[in-house]
């Protein structure tokens, strides 16, 4: 298994990552989206099931495990990407295992393959650490434009 | 191609779903979707691409658009369905085809087959008429607890 | 939606692909798979449903369908690409809709989007002119090797 | 994350997997599939990448590698469901993460999840000892016809 994305890995982007929770702006913001762990290869990141994400039935809304998926599908990457670049996702897949109604989602991205170009990533998502949502996708490394 | 799910329509629940559009809660409340045109077997709904939904790099987050998709994907099965039930969604897939930075994100679900049980639908995703993403994935239709 | 890929159609590659089915290799050849249909964004292959095929429960082989879409997925990109290229399938994911015991396994193949690296493909797998599966994939356009 | 599943396993079903190698059908035989290890929750099979699966190119064909883990997507679930259902693969994806030229190629399938109804399993295909393609996808468990 090819290890060379592992010779680089920037801690202060990580570093960056953990610190930057107090002010996070958009998507993550509005779903309280917080980082809670990087290490070179793997992510986690979690949200709090609030009433607002929650359907009527009673049960999170599959599009909040979605976006929890997307955003630590890309993440994972940037500590072994040069300074500029950009992860987009470009794929992903993802399985529900069981509803969720309270408490913590908690999303884990392990990268499975990376090159200069793209990564293929898995993500375990649990709540009360039972596995709840299990994904798998692909992200493209792009260069900041000139 | 059966299309025995084509007996059942209630147009009663489509009404409902665009009759609701402006209380709706939860997350589509956060994100700002609104469910646009319902007929049977397909089912569109939409964002605007406000600033907060969009990343530091400028594009629209992925995870709002897999959340639109996975909004899409259980709302089309409604009306095909009982009273009383729910669509879960079980699993899907989406590929990224095409950044995004401003105006609509329209999302257009067909569904491919369906039974008493699963249903398997198609999504469309466009911004300014373009197609940004596809995706396809499972709905399983759940009975009400007794 | 970008329709330049369009602009480049090499109708000798695709009569190549009808021409060849006489003489077809490999995997195709395991399988008896035959391209039958091509056309600029389009591609159809088909299979017979033999007994060596069948599982014991008397069911086409899951196996033999996925091996069809992957072919499929490929080969629909080559009469858009420049010669000497070759369109290695990234990822795929497949829906299997009903079962399927007999009869012709007909996968027809419709390029999504295409750039000059990638292209994003559906493809829908009917016998007896009804849907037995969906599927929808990437391929990556590779250079040849200098 | 529920371990009920494991609390039934037949290993009469296991040890029947491998002593059908020998005369193994279907598509297995075709391409010369065998189960060479199988526990609780984890089954591991694999074929020798033979001239006639490989592309002009001298790639091993996709739909090898797709329909190797369709194969051990169901067979992984059989020792933990009772006599007479079988094991449906539902759905899957796969990223294929490296060109295979020769040697072996091995999938081993591990249960994620697993209900009375339904299996999501992952899969691990690996060549030499290198990651090739990781698969995620689901089976449902049918009941024998009355």
């Amino acid at each position: 298994m090819s290890t060379n994305w592992m010779d680089r890995y920037d801690e202060t982007v990580a570093e960056g990552f953990l610190g930057a929770n107090d002010a996070h702006v958009g998507l993550s913001s509005l779903l309280g989206i917080a980082i809670d762990h990087v290490e070179p290869g793997r992510l986690r990141a979690g949200l709090e099931v609030t009433p607002a994400l929650v359907t009527p039935i009673g049960n999170l809304h599959g599009g909040a495990v979605a976006a929890l998926v997307d955003h630590v599908l890309g993440s994972v990457c940037y500590p072994h990407m040069e300074r500029g670049q950009w992860a987009a996702t470009t794929e992903f897949k993802v399985n529900y295992l069981r509803p969720v109604s309270d408490g913590r989602l908690v999303a884990e991205a392990t990268i499975v393959t990376m090159t200069r170009r793209t990564a293929v990533v898995r993500v375990d998502v649990t709540n009360a650490d039972r596995l709840v949502a299990a994904a798998q996708g692909t992200c493209t490394i792009v260069d900041p434009k000139a």
